[in-house]
């Protein structure tokens, strides 16, 4: 068999702001790979499924010498984030031809993982059916983010009211049902009326346009909030201190507004953090698989397919488009979990 | 027995920055008291012995209408904090004459505490014969303060690095004595010579004067830090959040940089709670009561004769000077836990 072209999506400048498709990243198929020749050494040669696109991969566009806690992306090299890939050859012993893995992929086509990166990816059992995308979605790390904080920082009793940021989004959506199945009021903001009226769809008690309605004032009429889920940080962050009650939970899962190089607002009330007991927990769902995620893909694979957790996606076709589809996460335009098919099978 | 003077220190004004005798406060002595036949209605009759000068006792000389997790202090009546007293005179089943008593006392030679207010009132045992400012420092609040959130918050493990601030305190300098006995590695400030010196006397592995070294540059040397007691806020919770290791905790005790009108100095790395997975906690040490009060007083006090935790006390004599005790705490210009002596026995 001859050659096939292995398309990718390699980044190529780092953003000051946005990033730019065609600039900060560039799709490039100058490269081609022999599917049946490609030495595989001990590992396995995956074709690429799906992508996840997420917001954090923003923070990965940076100067190599600046720390983080994800890794920088290598200028003229392939971005990576989570994925699902069809195992196409294996020689290792944990993988056969045929087996769909989840884990980190390069944003390319086609790909041989050697052994120590084969070993990281999870062979996904899907017994429920469940569509590919899924998987880097509700059932991956969104719906971890959502799951294990959950679990592991929220205290939650029923009656208690939460607040949730980014309710629209793939890990605020799946907070959303969490909570109101576990017998929470709940309070969920979004930035367009589109997804405000998702965010109603899926049980929020007080749903709202942060872009048309204060923060604060929803607050003050809807709370005190028990427990605050952060997608956001700043102005918001400030707004739920002063509206918390005493003992409440701070859940910090992201501060998207802060990524792209905008005058950061800063919290001008964390005096309050004494006066009211509160406790604030920053995480990064990796930390957390080793306690939670026996009893995340144990449960939340089940409950999609019985529809007792919903989600909706937006999907993107084709690899040569993700650095769009990366623009749009970052500006609110996505409407559901982004993600990006770049093969059927 | 003729009428005796009770002299009072009576809050007069809110001040603006810091309080000033004489002016915020002022010792009136107009009014008298006949210690044998003052009608107690069931209360009992007691004579200050010796009261606490507590930093957050700024935080009571507000505005009536701001809320805060302390009372405000009226304008026209004497202070009031934590003190202890001598029983008197009892019609009170729970008390008799000759008992000493911990808890809330008014800033005023003698008072008579009706049965709800006398309830709230501890009986100290006091079986290893401590002086009885003890009971205000070391064995009262500021200890407290220190074994209840260590407890609560901290998990302490041998061999990790915690850094205190105000460390000379009566508060940061029995933590410094708790963490040293668990075996950690103590970085702990102050702001003077005579405070260093005092807190390196108490074990601290690195002690140094914030007035003269950067905290920033102490920490990126001496961490980086797994606990970070916070007394101050500001600009120092800023670097201890970039100094600290993954997974750290932050026990947030106090803000004193922001008491006294300043303007505040907003921490502009909030975002590393996520990428760190901090745990950040703020408390107020009534709450922790129910749970650790107990096994305070059952090893506290035995730990204190024993000399295995130690203090030092800055005595004041004579309730017409503790305005200028209040204004000594909040500018740091005490040595060791501020205390009024009001009366011999």
């Amino acid at each position: 068999m001859a050659p096939v072209k292995n398309g990718r999506l390699v980044f190529s400048e780092i953003p000051t702001g946005l990033p730019e498709p065609g600039k900060t990243t560039v799709y490039d198929e100058s490269q081609t790979i022999d599917l049946e020749s490609v030495p595989l050494s001990g590992g396995i040669l995956v074709k690429t499924l799906v992508l996840s696109i997420d917001p954090y991969l923003r923070g990965r566009m940076r100067d190599a010498n600046i720390e983080s806690y994800a890794p920088p992306f290598i200028i003229g090299e392939p971005l990576d984030n989570y994925g699902v890939g069809l195992v196409l050859r294996s020689e290792h012993a944990s993988f056969k031809a045929g087996d769909h893995v989840y884990g980190t992929h390069p944003f390319q086509r086609y790909f041989v993982a050697p052994p120590a990166d084969a070993e990281k990816l999870t062979v996904l059992k899907n017994e429920e059916g469940l569509p590919w995308s899924v998987y880097v979605g509700v059932c991956g790390m969104p719906g971890q983010t959502a799951h294990h904080a959950w679990r592991e920082y929220s205290q939650a009793k029923p009656g208690e009211t939460v607040f949730i940021t980014t309710g629209a989004g793939p890990v605020g959506a799946t907070v959303i049902q969490i909570a109101k199945q576990q017998g929470l009021k709940v309070i969920a903001s979004a930035g367009s009326e589109e997804k405000v009226a998702f965010i109603k769809s899926l049980g929020a008690d007080v749903a709202f346009n942060y872009k048309t309605e204060r923060t604060r004032d929803v607050l003050a009429r809807a709370g005190p909030i028990d427990i605050f889920w952060d997608n956001v940080g700043g102005e918001t962050l400030e707004a739920a201190i002063d509206a918390s009650s005493v003992g409440a939970r701070f859940i910090e899962c992201g501060a998207i507004s802060a990524y792209n190089g905008e005058e950061p607002y800063y919290v001008k009330n964390l005096m309050l953090i004494m006066g009211k007991q509160l406790k604030i927990s920053g995480f990064i769902v990796m930390w957390l698989h080793e306690k939670h995620l026996a009893h995340f893909y144990e449960t939340f694979p089940r409950l999609v397919k019985e529809g007792k957790i919903n989600y909706t996606e937006d999907a993107t076709r084709g690899l040569e488009r993700a650095g769009h589809a990366i623009v749009d996460v970052q500006t609110g335009r996505n409407t559901g979990k982004s993600v990006v098919i770049v093969s059927e099978e």
